[in-house]
């Protein structure tokens, strides 16, 4: 992992980011390395998906042709840039569009998988609004609340397709009662503890449209080693496979 | 931790199980381990109490009284016993009934705090039901269903009163949903991992009734190091204080 100026290096790809905007974070190479992908998986969509590096890493999985969902510009033309600059412009398509109006128009049941790196704090929590307007919309819900996404999920998944979201676990409750009331069937979770001894701080969920009901929980992983160096388990991601 | 044919020893206490009948569980053991104990807690009811292992242990974190509800006389007989062995006859007290009859002729709002190890096994689940009507009882919700469960704990609880449970993961969601529609708010949850790398499978769960929303996932225990020994974590339950 290497950040030179605004580029991040992630194995063989390099992901342009707005330092002075919303920083990229682990979330977003977390979910890519825990949702399933199948080798009969063809289409992915990726809700509101920045700098696109959700579908930039799962190239380096899937071979599916991969649609990422961009409200605002100046994320689109950073996600524009680093798709041409790593040559992925055969698998990645990102559309600047509001993902309300973007699933409106579409047919439904098209989509193999839907990532998504939300918003996570409700709007009623207006005291951490940032007043730049572009965090407050990539941090906030407000133009994009939880029910809005899985209304969405369900609409464009194609039947027994995957779900997976990463967020905040003190919202789990309410993530896990939206998914159930779009029919989105919660399957998988995995928990990341910033070290030993303390509480998850983010949460990895994946659920499948008209699933059958079972939870697995998975091992937990650690972000920081005591010394506050990543470990292992988070490092492993970024090496050459 | 030492079995002296029937006897097991925990600390100071000496607690009788049937070997014949229903062996005594690590559930047991992180139950009381786990559940929120505040100073002013004055009463506590243990739901499907069975050889008492849960209101013995929990009189080693607090000086509350404990009624311990158990359905089956050998469960309640063992339970009496080591009650009187251990002289907590002024502590605990064992009530031989069907939990949904004593949650019926109880007054309302009444217990600080609820802990339940209950049957695991839905009763859809038949090919698991076990001969011996002891086993399917305890291991099977033949006679009591997680919704009588949430339903006795809504009734009994005094406001903001505390229930535990330990249950599987598995069944995460379904006893989230069931908490939430009896008024019980989630508010910590710890998994307990046989051992690295591997699935959660064992669920402690904690709410609050017309508590606030906001939960807390604490950090992981494991059970098992690699070679198959107990933990750390674990043993230390079980060492004098």
């Amino acid at each position: 992992m290497q950040m030179l100026n605004d580029l991040l290096e992630y194995k063989d790809l390099k992901i342009y980011q707005d330092t002075d905007f919303f920083h990229f974070s682990l979330d977003s190479i977390l979910l890519p390395n825990f949702v399933t992908l199948n080798p009969r998986c063809q289409s992915i969509l990726d809700i509101g998906t920045g700098n696109a590096v959700i579908p930039l890493i799962l190239t380096t999985k899937t071979k599916a042709k991969i649609c990422g969902v961009e409200i605002q510009k100046t994320s689109y033309d950073l996600a524009e840039k680093s798709v041409k600059l790593n040559k992925l412009s055969n698998q990645i398509s990102i559309v600047l569009d509001d993902i309300k109006h973007y699933a409106e128009i579409q047919e439904s049941d098209i989509y193999d998988v839907i990532t998504c790196n939300p918003p996570y704090f409700p709007i009623s929590d207006c005291s951490r609004i940032n007043s730049l307007n572009g965090k407050a919309l990539a941090r906030h819900e407000l133009s994009l609340q939880l029910e809005d996404i899985l209304k969405i999920s369900r609409k464009l998944l194609k039947n027994n397709g995957i779900f997976a979201m990463v967020h905040r676990p003190d919202r789990l409750v309410e993530i896990l009662l939206c998914m159930k009331n779009y029919n989105i069937e919660p399957k998988k979770i995995q928990l990341i503890y910033p070290k030993v001894g303390k509480e998850a701080n983010i949460l990895l969920i994946e659920g499948r449209k008209n699933g059958k009901p079972g939870l697995k929980i998975l091992d937990p992983i650690y972000a920081h080693n005591q010394n506050g160096s990543y470990t292992e388990q988070i490092m492993k991601y970024f090496k050459e496979e």
